[in-house]
């Protein structure tokens, strides 16, 4: 069996690994305040072009997620989601736990637009009886999206003043970033986004770590008091040196965008077998995951020796399925995939 | 100025005022362990046909809601709702705040059915990834509705039964029940609604009381120590008495149903003046509220002399708005705003 | 039987009945904002000296602590409170409920010291591994205190510079403070405590109201979007009306102190008979909650015909008790308890 | 520099590492339905001699201790805890962010009685106004507690005893359990704490693992709906096999109890040299904590060579501190330190 059902079968990429070894046994003091996360936070940085941002190390991404949510919120405050968002489907309630509704937008494409956001504040605050309501107060987008999308530029940039001049907060689920940032039609970059999000975070879990997320806060006011809540909401681990020495292992060398980079290039291989067989597609993503619709009786097929995600029924006789590639993907794998969906 | 934007601009009934008067100098004991709550609770439990139920006293809806709610359910179970749903709008997410997701469901007649949700209940537990996702555990409806409609025994059987059948608990608020009982086409009862629903509530704030809600508990599985949960969410009025007071005076002599009858009969002849005049409804109401689509040249002319709730933009020339009687409302107004809408 | 068990025991003073009565049928908008509630905010602003405080009326003490508790701090911060504090044991967790930490002071009086703050923040800031730890950040104090006691000006002056120092909200529960304010040693009044407290609130359901607390915030930083967070918490009487209605009625004519004076005359008599046949006191009160130790034999004999609250058990023989006065106190029934005292 | 400051200053005991290397590259799938966790499940059931209970894998203590608490309680239910227990000091107020007050006891040796805690009960349940007070619901017990002191069996029977009689839930944070079990006076293994508690963890990152708590839960009631907890409150990890693969070296070849007897003897190699040396002990711990009271010019040069962790401060010339000692202590920094201490 092969897996394409997701990017976090295997566990961490041999140099992670081989820096966790060669680090083993030197003693530091804990919770995340030695040396491999200082060196880990001044490689952050300096990819961001920034050294006044905070960077914290978290576990996973749904306590990266409610972590900086219940810290950045008052208790009237909600969450503006595109309905497909993570958070909204699939953290088990995580956001309402710490208190807080999702406010669930419409998104087609897995994307929020400045628009969209605009008409949540002029009925919210144009309304007498908004007090009776949540007050939209933070702006959650993934990127890419759950279904492997990229905002550009103009749409970050525009959403970035629709925040601004509505006073939210803008922030980034970067579970996936490194995919986004490694696209064929990406023009966003660390800088930028460190320019335009208030937060955002890059993941690790699902690009070459046995886990961990780091959190980037850029705006100040956002930064006060983050440890304590990080400690609260149990992401401090004891051993937090574990979470600095593979982040490090990720940027001294731009591991990070290499292994996108792989992943993504093998997703487009898988993309234009579909395409010549005449495939259409769920969505066009130009990322790692890709969400082919294929005939019930090809999966089928498939599953004998493939493993892929189901994603949802199309017609009688089409599904939607996710293939999804990962710094792991052998390409041998991927040939075969693809000789197996020719063959079909 | 005639207000009919709500059904409570003024302050109680005579008969409430009177009795909490006459009682005013008795000392009772606190917190709703007086005689008069005592004796509110015998005459409900007669109402409903069975003295097995539980009887607690609170001071408003939302209080209700979210004191039940927060009482009923474990921390990743969730609440299923139409999405116009008292809780999901205008409570500035008080039940998110106790920590648990409303799961809304669209519904254009402000009412859920069934089918509904028992589509769901497959959903969710037919996915295998279904521990990433909030558990649907509770169904909340409001009988009205918020835009007035009511269910009907057919009905609230279904959803009773395919509560049953998926072990969802079955709650329904009742702030207006009394005007939905007491409708034309009602053939609800409260022995009926204590049999299908888990807990219930019988509104007082908005059926001729200063405040107060009857939170009626007939699951015996709900029932331990909710006394706690009320004192925790600030429901517990040391003069408790005061909810017992009411109460007596609404069921001691059916004032509850004499009152919802006179504002449900003014509430029809808005309805058929309106008919009459041509005008559509936003949704077809039988109880004390009436949402005439009127134009809005017609609507600036009548706030001339009437107050009446905005609901919203039909299209370019027209708007849905509320109109609310009460046991408080003067036939005599009603008539002048008959008048008023005959001659525009 | 006579009560002195407690300070709401009977409804409200003959005075604010008649003004719910008068006004009963005047119709006007909800949620606070019709025009009793501004005359009651305009006279209290008055009484505070300052037209720059914001007023809001909530209906119970333990929905006013955690409101405003939960509107005014993050997540990872606690409250400073006497372990006698109402917070701290009678109110069913409900400040833990919104996810904050108690940090519980010893305190024989009922009351903190300037110097015990200073300890709680030179622990806290000065240990290496705070972020462990819940951060202090606001200080509780009733007054009068849970046994009765009071703070003086130069005691409450410590406290609030103590907190200015530290960055530390003082907050104030002044559910009985209009005995406290008609104590015959007290040398605070409202425009000192508006200026020394971020926030407070004056008591109505124990000083002769059927229900409701005024809660002042004094401090800027702390006033916006307060309003939501009464709607979430409950707290948003739909008839707020009631509540502008009897504040109205208190501090129109100083009914308040009139009220809480009287209360706490007929207790310096209670106290007064008590000295007189020799007993002592479980804490040496100046307010209407008086509590002397007296033999169990005596206790016995007085519950025939007296209510009285039990407090503690002091020796084999003897039991700390608690006479309560209130507005509704008749002056004879005091001099009944006394000829009984005396005749023991 | 020698840190005997902490039980985590170095990675994992390498046949961990190991084991973590040669599984590598396995694919498998999420969140913890591996096969790695299923055998180290298969293990742990072994080691505590029965099949039904069931186990989890969490990455923290802090992040054990409130997921199971928030799953456990309902919302009015609080914790008893000593004063010193973790959840009370050391979690950021993690278990109040879940709405639950810890009723915290007085402790000097870090220990609960089972006459405390039939103390708190009688007086809640004793007292009529026990419902203005948290419910206690749940005994959380260390094993071995803060300070290094370990429960015997009479004591852990007498506590499961009063737990029964009182329908209270008994939890023991085993975050140093192996060093506990392996302690000289120890009397307990895991097949009795599984019978007397209702649930416990083996705590793994204090014990060699890189990070990893594994929960158990023996309380049939306790275990329905336990992984969507886990979830939502950010303990489950996309690689689960990670936990599973790291439980699976502790346990396949009691490397836990291996590692846990070799720092307990360095441990009591301390001991005896501070004994020996005449000074006294904050507590007299078993395990591989200890807590001597050094005067502080010992303590300032002890700390030229080695890190030690500061406990408190005795008298004016001495004070207590923390030596700890791991599965990574080389013998030979212990014979160094007990050199110095010997010359000083």
């Amino acid at each position: 069996m092969i897996y394409f059902n997701n990017d976090y079968c295997e566990g961490a990429h041999p140099q992670v690994m081989e820096k966790l070894l060669t680090t083993n046994m030197v003693q530091t003091i804990g919770y995340g305040e030695d040396q491999y996360c200082e060196e880990a936070t001044r490689l952050i940085r300096e990819k961001c072009g920034r050294a006044d941002i905070d960077v914290h190390f978290l576990v996973g991404g749904t306590q990266t997620n409610f972590t900086f949510i219940a810290s950045a919120l008052r208790p009237h405050q909600g969450v503006i989601s595109a309905d497909t968002g993570h958070i909204n489907v699939h953290e088990t309630g995580a956001i309402e736990a710490t208190g807080h509704k999702v406010l669930a937008l419409p998104s087609p494409d897995g994307k929020l637009t400045a628009a969209q956001i605009q008409q949540v504040c002029d009925d919210h605050f144009g309304d007498s009886t908004h007090e009776h309501m949540v007050q939209p107060k933070l702006v959650y987008i993934s990127n890419p999206s759950e279904i492997g999308t990229i905002y550009n530029k103009a749409e970050l940039t525009a959403l970035h003043e629709t925040c601004r001049k509505n006073d939210l907060i803008l922030y980034m689920d970067g579970a996936r970033l490194g995919y986004g940032l490694s696209a064929p039609d990406n023009d966003l970059d660390l800088p930028v986004i460190a320019e335009l999000c208030d937060a955002f975070y890059i993941g690790g879990t699902k690009i070459g770590l046995l886990f961990g997320e780091a959190l980037v806060i850029c705006n100040e006011r956002l930064k006060p008091d983050f440890r304590y809540i990080i400690k609260q909401r149990g992401g401090m681990l004891a051993k937090g040196r574990l979470l600095g020495v593979q982040f490090t292992a990720l940027f001294e060398d731009n591991l990070y965008f290499a292994m996108a980079r792989h992943a993504n290039e093998l997703a487009m291989l898988i993309k234009e077998a579909c395409i010549k067989k005449g495939y259409e597609f769920f969505i066009d993503s130009t990322t790692n995951q890709q969400f082919p619709i294929l005939p019930d009786t090809v999966l089928e097929k498939l599953s004998e020796d493939f493993v892929y995600s189901y994603w949802q029924k199309i017609d009688d006789q089409r599904s939607a399925v996710r293939f999804c590639t990962s710094w792991a993907t052998l390409p041998e794998n991927v040939q075969q995939l693809i000789a197996a969906i020719e063959k079909l």
